[in-house]
């Protein structure tokens, strides 16, 4: 018989801390604490499995789980001394769900469970106390009727303070036991008003109630919301805790808090919490009283008068802190805790490793590395590398109120306040006069560069993670909401309307780019501090890690940025993106629109120096680190003039007339660009391109070169091969420049030649290409794009769908998919090293900065990784860490 | 040492037929010819390697060639007891190319080389003959001179035509051989004018002169074009043939020929063929003189008052039909001869396979079966799968003239004329009035279906051979040319230009679909036969194939085409295409663009029983044979309204305004449709969609069920998976709808329930779906649009690049990519049998139809194949020769 049932308390445990996959968090944490011998009321869990099985089974519950359920609650009877449903001495529980990760807020809690008409005298009698008996009846029927039973809770609170107002009262601790006795036949007629029915007072029903509303409650829209923001998967499951009671509202012997071991705001080493006399812990939640410090010391910081419970208790006090140092040491983190005083007895109710600040993880890991506590590998592991993003942006001032208007995805981290411009050009210019702007589009184009450079924050409605506007914004370091889907944008009126708000050019708006929020008006930032002691961490994940970390960067502003946070290179300078400055944007679509290879000669002679010219900035920046530059890659149509204007300005370059141009732009036009006429195909219809790059490669290596005394080595790369023989044709092509180059200059430019591996079939065909191609370097949009068929421009809309719907776990463009995307990339790797032993492998799409998707790369061998400069110190700790968890 | 050259004649030779690849088609079988002991001028050949070797290695010859070449020619002229160069017994050769291929006109040729100032004087007096030694002295300068000095033939016809007015004469039989002398002098003085310099007097000069040449010529414009028609690698390379001439010219004696041993346009077993007394090879193909009759019989049957080879060299003749009957034994095919007469004795020339229509092919495969020449699997294999197209469409009468405008891809086969109209509206409207139309479109999309199903045949100036034309027209069987991108379409003006042409609505064009060929006005068609060796053979191919063949079809009359050509199910019928009738477009519009479920509901619940009369139709036809429906797969926005009236008419119905509308459909937008919402996405995002089709799907089957007396086992196709999660989310949904129709119905439905593999996630991910799947079937389009990375629609420009570069050997979307795409249709079909060893595959693409890529299918084990309808009977010969090359 399968066991879906595990008990804990009384010095001991079914589980622990290691069982959170079966137990959930709570219940496994709870079952450490009761093997470790502390005060933990008894109680048990049914476990993880029970959730899957209820689900897998048309929400019906396992054979045995009602048995193995019995049974457990009989042990806790016995260890409590009380009777569930007995009139005289009835134990009462808690019913609370614990996912394996924690989903704060996300799930629902039912205490108190266990009174009834009768049970509620016994506990009137056991306590002394008949006020908290029905006080406790009444939260119970409140908490009940709305979680299990769906009837909202505004609905009790009413009745609440219409009785008050009656009684001419102000805070609910003045109603006596006959007005909570009266409020609970009140309480229990809107039940019935409202199609509950009447209120069960079967506590067997009510348990199983409770129970199966936990359940249900692991699939509601909160719940998957949550997991779909950060990645839980919803084969995960829930388990659920059943637990004996305990009160910390039996009166001023009694209390409730939380604490955490360290301080999360900045990891001080200090205990830190709050607690509240005569209260029941939501209380302390809920925010209605204001809880009391823990420590005298904290007190009197803040120069707050109430006693602290040092001073109150000094003995649970004592007890507990001896309990917190105990705690810490045993699970060697910062823990975040719960506990309960009843009539001077201290429970412990749950322990958790604590969330924290990114500066206050930093801080605790290197501390408690130098405590001793951890080594360096295990300091590295407790600092979530994406978490980095908080020290290098600023971020929304948590204090702040914000008025949330819509939500995008969070495309590029942190906060922008500004005035909305809807194109390009007016974001510049108004920026020039000293304006914060926020650049609102439904896309952006490689055309919006300058725009996107000079906003403070950029806004999409349409587009994903790697869309142009997320992918540009990352690498520039600015805040990014992308895929807003409800803007309803009107560059003709200029505003953007969104339900029943209408916001105008010049009005002000705030993004999120780490959560996707938009906000109405200015909401105020705080600047992130970055501590000696990140330095010190980044330091321990340099030696540890085994990949190199280099940077996608193409202006000199980005690669300076980059080497700052620590890059090795670059992994991926995008030379299309040079191609849109204002004194090129011209010569290029003379290129792009010439009749024949003459015209295209003729404008690639104009191109030429300019070119040359970032390549010298690029080489001169990097000094002695690889570069590896991607030859023109997008379709050329992107290129192309849109207005009549442009039409006219390159019609009198030309000669060409406007008509010529027009329908020359119009043979460019293609269906699914993504899948035409672009990357080598372009270098293979028009070689001319490619070796007017190369040349600039070469000569901008050879001035460099001089003025640096020393050669540089340019990679260069062939971007979208699908096999052999396009290589082949380009990289002859682009040695017979370097043969020309070489000859002009006197001595042969030295140059390794690779490829992208973006394309299923290339990975396919790896071992022929790498006969040939002396890196890949894989471009896994791309790869993820065609893999998936699935388009980074189009997604946005159905891939929500997929992630609601629990069809795909994460975004593949986001994190690697590993079993199929990954399949190929590891591949790739494998027959492009049979056949090239010392071929230097590399990954340089956007997979580049996320951890999960580093950790794989780490696990297949690659070399290095490549990501945009704002995301290298998240890579470096990211590689660290999958070298650590490798050891 | 690499053997380079190869000798034969004299009874003996290095190699024979079967050395093609090494030695080319003609030089195989002259080797073959000598070694069977025919009368064959003594010569050599250069092998394929050697022109190889040539490009390989920056168009210098290998090592060793050339004295194998001298030691080669020492023997001929030891064999032929003359001496190359040598004043008085001069040998004269041919130099002339071979490829491994057949490829009639596109290579060059030079004959009497060894002739100059000096040789041609022992010509004349071996020959005894001045005139004959002059006229082939002027004939080889013209040959050598356009060939190898790249100076065009009409320099020298024109001064041939200037002597002969000046001389008043007629005919150049009527010059003698002083004025040939004369003119020998004047042709040098052109050749010196041209650029040439002095014409070559060196006989070694001239050698390696003329094969450089053939060798250059693999290179020429024609050859390379001629390769990519006909899918010929360019590594295939080409042999060259050195031969001792032998002349026909020598007098009355003396005639040369060519003849076919069966005929070739109807297969009819006789002698057929041409000859010409005093005649060179070349006169007999150029058509100056009109050549004779071999045989009495073809004579008379032809009223020719000239008379036979039979009736003027009856020995010859004798010796000639003993060649030929030895050699249609000895290869058991149908030969092409040349053959030459020098003074009453017979030469062979050349023997090669003979060309033939296809109603030949079939009837000389049957017959020589049926004379126990070839066994049923040979005669099979004898017949062009793809020249079956012939047979199955009018073709264009090869007698009549044609003005070829401009050309496109042949992406459906047959010939077709009519007055052009530019959209589908018109092309219906015209057509009811029963003119014949041409529809011309830049491209075409799902809503010019009635139009193109109206029209005679479709041109377009953009899309591949898979574009939505093609694809569509191949399934109508309309002949169709696709891609023409030189036309310049104006809409407005209702025009279309190429170059200096400018064609209106209403004017004639003719298409070729077989060649790509558009023509101005009418050319006449010829409609094919059908004789009952094409049912014999058929019959034959049915008996030995294994690959089962069914067809793409959705239309009751393509399945009735389908069945009639011998289809045996229908392994795609894409729902889609029933969207767009007129009665049921606006349902789908409003489907559509609904704002929620309910909306969408109402829309589906009018679509519903017009969906399911759709599979009634079909069931019924296709009776006892299975039936694959694939569900909803374009993106949405393919069926939206584009004109204002449109919208206006759907704002009437649906009450939605017409902004509302607009902006809806503007959110449909896509950047890359064929990677964006589609396919499964759609049945995810919209499960009330695929639920619709369902319904449909199984009521209808209930219906043809109870009327046919007999369970209808429909076959429910999920587009688009990547994996198993989408599968299982959809897979569910369709068996509620059937567990529904079954309460309803009171009987289960019973259908088969399975998926496309036709992204690469999906071919990696195949075991784990074909865990749920039970069957697959290759998209093999889409499949290579993904693994390859290129849009159907957006490739003809640069896969014309590809092939013309030598990049890639055949378009990927008209032959399967065994090494891209063929690896992961492997690699699925063993995932998906490892998983589910009775899983049914099939394949669904267009390469479904194509003959190379139907052989992949059966080597890997497909279990059928399902390809236009049109296409049914040369999949079944496909499918036979694939197994017969198997045994």
């Amino acid at each position: 018989m399968t066991k879906w049932v595990y008990s804990f308390g009384g010095g001991q445990a079914d589980g622990g801390a290691d069982d959170k996959n079966l137990l959930g968090g709570k219940g496994a944490n709870l079952a450490e604490m009761s093997g470790l011998g502390l005060p933990v009321p008894p109680g048990f869990t049914l476990s993880t499995d029970v959730c899957n099985a209820y689900y897998d089974n048309n929400e019906n519950y396992p054979d045995g789980l009602r048995a193995q359920a019995a049974e457990a609650l009989a042990r806790v009877e016995q260890a409590v001394g009380a009777s569930f449903g007995d009139h005289g001495k009835p134990l009462l529980v808690s019913v609370r769900s614990g996912a394996r990760a924690s989903m704060p807020g996300m799930m629902d809690t039912v205490l108190n469970l266990g009174l009834n008409d009768q049970t509620v005298a016994g506990l009137a009698a056991q306590s002394g106390n008949e006020r908290f008996a029905w006080d406790s009846y009444r939260r119970f029927i409140q908490m009940y009727s709305d979680v299990v039973l769906g009837i909202d809770h505004y609905h009790f609170e009413e009745l609440l303070e219409i009785h008050k107002e009656k009684l001419g009262l102000q805070l609910d601790t003045e109603l006596g036991s006959e007005d909570l006795r009266n409020l609970v036949d009140q309480f229990k007629a809107k039940v019935a008003e409202e199609g509950g029915g009447a209120f069960p007072q079967d506590v067997n029903e009510q348990l199983w109630g409770a129970i199966g509303a936990v359940f249900g409650s692991w699939q509601n829209a909160r719940a998957v919301t949550y997991r779909r923001l950060h990645d839980i998967p919803a084969s995960w499951g829930t388990a659920v805790n059943i637990q004996a009671m305990v009160f910390g509202n039996m009166g001023e012997d009694s209390a409730t808090g939380v604490a955490f071991t360290r301080d999360p705001s900045t990891g001080d080493k200090r205990f830190f919490g709050e607690y509240l006399i005569n209260a029941q812990g939501e209380d302390v939640v809920a925010g209605i009283r204001t809880p009391q410090h823990l420590t005298r010391a904290a007190r009197q910081a803040a120069g707050d008068e109430k006693p602290s419970l040092e001073e109150v208790m000094p003995e649970v006090f004592g007890e507990l802190e001896a309990i917190y140092q105990r705690l810490e040491a045993h699970y060697r983190d910062m823990q975040d805790i719960e506990f309960t005083v009843q009539k001077n007895t201290l429970y412990m109710l749950q322990t958790r490793s604590g969330k924290r600040t990114a500066e206050a993880a930093i801080k605790i890991a290197v501390d408690m590395a130098n405590e001793g506590l951890l080594n360096r590998e295990e300091a590295i592991l407790r600092v979530d590398p994406n978490s980095l993003d908080q020290l290098l942006h600023p971020t929304l001032d948590p204090a702040a109120t914000r008025q949330v208007i819509t939500r995008g995805l969070p495309a590029s981290p942190g906060a922008a306040t500004g005035k909305v411009a809807f194109s390009a050009d007016e974001a510049e210019a108004l920026a020039n006069n000293g304006e914060d702007i926020l650049l609102v589009r439904m896309e952006t184009s490689p055309e919006d560069i300058h725009g996107m450079h000079a906003a403070r924050g950029i806004l999409t409605a349409r587009g994903g993670m790697t869309s142009h506007a997320a992918v540009v914004a990352r690498g520039m370091g600015r805040p990014c909401v992308s895929g807003a889907g409800q803007l309803r944008i009107d560059y003709k009126s200029q505003t953007v309307r969104v339900g029943d708000i209408t916001i105008s050019a010049g009005d002000i708006l705030t993004i999120d780019g780490g959560s996707g929020e938009v906000m109405l008006g200015a909401v105020a930032t705080i600047q992130p501090k970055m501590s000696g002691d990140f330095g010190t961490l980044m330091g321990w994940a340099d030696e540890i890690r085994e990949l190199g970390i280099r940077t996608n960067s193409e202006t000199p502003a980005e690669a300076k940025v980059a080497i700052e946070f620590g890059a090795e290179g670059i992994g991926l300078c995008r030379t299309e993106h040079m191609f849109f400055d204002a004194d090129r944007i011209l010569a290029v679509r003379e290129m792009i629109l010439a009749a024949d290879m003459a015209g295209r000669e003729t404008a690639l002679a104009k191109i030429l120096p300019m070119q040359r010219q970032d390549f010298v900035d690029l080489f001169t920046i990097m000094s002695d680190l690889p570069v590896t530059i991607r030859l023109l890659d997008p379709p050329l149509h992107e290129f192309l003039p849109k207005t009549d204007d442009e039409l006219a300005q390159l019609s009198a370059t030309t000669g060409a007339t406007a008509d010529d141009l027009r329908h020359r732009a119009n043979q460019l036009h293609e269906y699914n660009p993504m899948l035409g006429h672009r990357g080598c195909r372009l270098g293979i219809s028009y070689p001319e391109i490619y070796e007017m790059q190369a040349r600039a490669i070469f000569e901008a290596a050879a001035i460099v070169g001089a003025d640096q005394g020393k050669t540089v080595v340019p990679e260069v790369m062939i971007p979208l091969i699908a096999g052999k023989a396009e290589f082949i044709y380009l990289q002859a092509r682009i040695a017979a420049v370097a043969e020309q180059v070489g000859a002009e200059q006197g001595a042969m430019p030295r140059y390794l030649i690779g490829t992208m591996i973006e394309l299923p079939r290339a990975a396919l065909r790896a071992g022929e290409i790498a006969e040939q191609a002396e890196f890949f370097s894989f471009g896994t949009n791309d790869l993820t794009q065609t893999v998936y068929g699935i388009s980074r421009d189009d997604s946005a809309g159905f891939l929500e769908d997929y992630l609601a719907k629990g069809i795909l776990d994460a975004d593949p463009f986001a994190t690697l998919d590993r079993d199929g995307v990954g399949e190929l990339v590891r591949l790739a790797a494998e027959r492009g090293r049979q056949a090239r032993a010392d071929l230097k492998l590399g990954i340089c799409g956007e997979h580049g900065g996320d951890p999960a998707s580093i950790a794989f790369c780490h696990e297949i061998g690659l070399d290095y990784v490549s990501c945009s400069p704002y995301r290298v110190p998240i890579a470096r700790l990211a590689a660290a860490q999958a070298a650590a968890r490798g050891r």
